[in-house]
């Protein structure tokens, strides 16, 4: 398989982890979103939306929106598991999934940050305190539901979908210096997953187009 | 069942339509978001994060998020399916329902305005312009991936999950007076949709809470 990524995307971040946790190897493609490469013509061939991740199977398929893709490797390689098992735990765990990938993330997307800065004529300032109001937010109702738990994972003993969301949401936080001591629980989850393969090869550092001053920084 | 909405939300309008087609009654009990009614107490017991819609199940247990209620509805009334039956049509499928879900829906939320108007200042012709732009540029892929269908519906003789999507989205383009002519198979497959009775039991204009003078309004 193959991996069509860019280093901090946080979407493909997500579909790095949950590779890993599964034990499947895809070769990195990596578009550079900085330069817009993902509105390239060869790319939107792969992607008529023009955004990464983009997974191409096996088959020559090529799979986009990274909560679709996820569901997909669920389905085709069941193997650990990263949902939990009865269907009502299913929901109430998407639904957490969810709270990140349609409640937070989609705010905070480069995209929607370059529309604030643009036609919005809004400061930096103004946007990291956008991009924080939607973390904290989000965070402040997570935190409660890990507190909750008696794992030390999502899963019990592994982690699942919830911390292939979390761990890339928790990045994003630090890199626009969003405080997160308010969020410990949160902030003790992350740094488990940090000691775990899985998590450590797909970290925005560790790629091939992570840039030389960001190389192997965690 | 027992669903908490509002009659205008678009995520309570996706779980009405989906329970529709598959033949399952829930009472509607309505929540009024323009009272802020969702952050009260009472009703976050039922859901934390304070937002409808939530599916209180046959056994008392409350869901939330639409997307893992969609799913959870999948899972345990399969009949009629709303997916594609092959992993990968799913996966191709799935991110046309994410499309709308993710990168259309939050940006546009009612929350998300309130910020736009509120901390960042801006007119309200400048959130309808950003309503419309993400609107827009959304559409604008999604018209080219219906266009290429063969069937009337998504699932070919049927409509699916991306229909409990998109046609709570088109209600939304307009309400905020969106140009959709640009849009005409969308168009022509949400007028297909409103023919059939799960669509126009769903229906905001048709709910407990729908105001007097929005009354079977089409």
């Amino acid at each position: 398989m193959r991996l069509y990524a860019y280093y901090r995307s946080s979407a493909a971040y997500r579909v790095r982890i949950a590779l890993g946790l599964k034990g499947l190897a895809a070769e990195i493609r990596p578009v550079d979103i900085a330069a817009n490469e993902q509105a390239s013509d060869e790319f939107r061939r792969r992607n008529p939306q023009g955004l990464v991740p983009v997974l191409e199977t096996d088959s020559g398929a090529c799979l986009s929106q990274s909560v679709a893709i996820l569901e997909w490797l669920e389905e085709t390689a069941p193997d650990p598991a990263l949902y939990p098992r009865t269907s009502l735990e299913r929901a109430r765990y998407r639904a957490l999934c969810q709270h990140i990938a349609s409640d937070i993330h989609p705010l905070n997307n480069l995209r929607v940050l370059r529309y604030l800065g643009g036609p919005l004529g809004q400061s930096q300032d103004a946007i990291n305190t956008w991009y924080a109001h939607w973390i904290t937010l989000g965070f402040t109702a997570l935190e409660q539901e890990v507190i909750a738990w008696r794992g030390a994972y999502s899963l019990g003993e592994l982690p699942g979908m919830f911390e292939v969301m979390l761990v890339p949401q928790l990045y994003n936080a630090r890199r626009f210096s969003v405080a997160t001591e308010s969020f410990p629980a949160l902030v003790d989850l992350d740094a488990r997953c940090a000691e775990l393969p899985a998590f450590r090869a797909a970290h925005p550092h560790r790629q091939p187009d992570t840039p030389e001053e960001l190389r192997g920084v965690s």
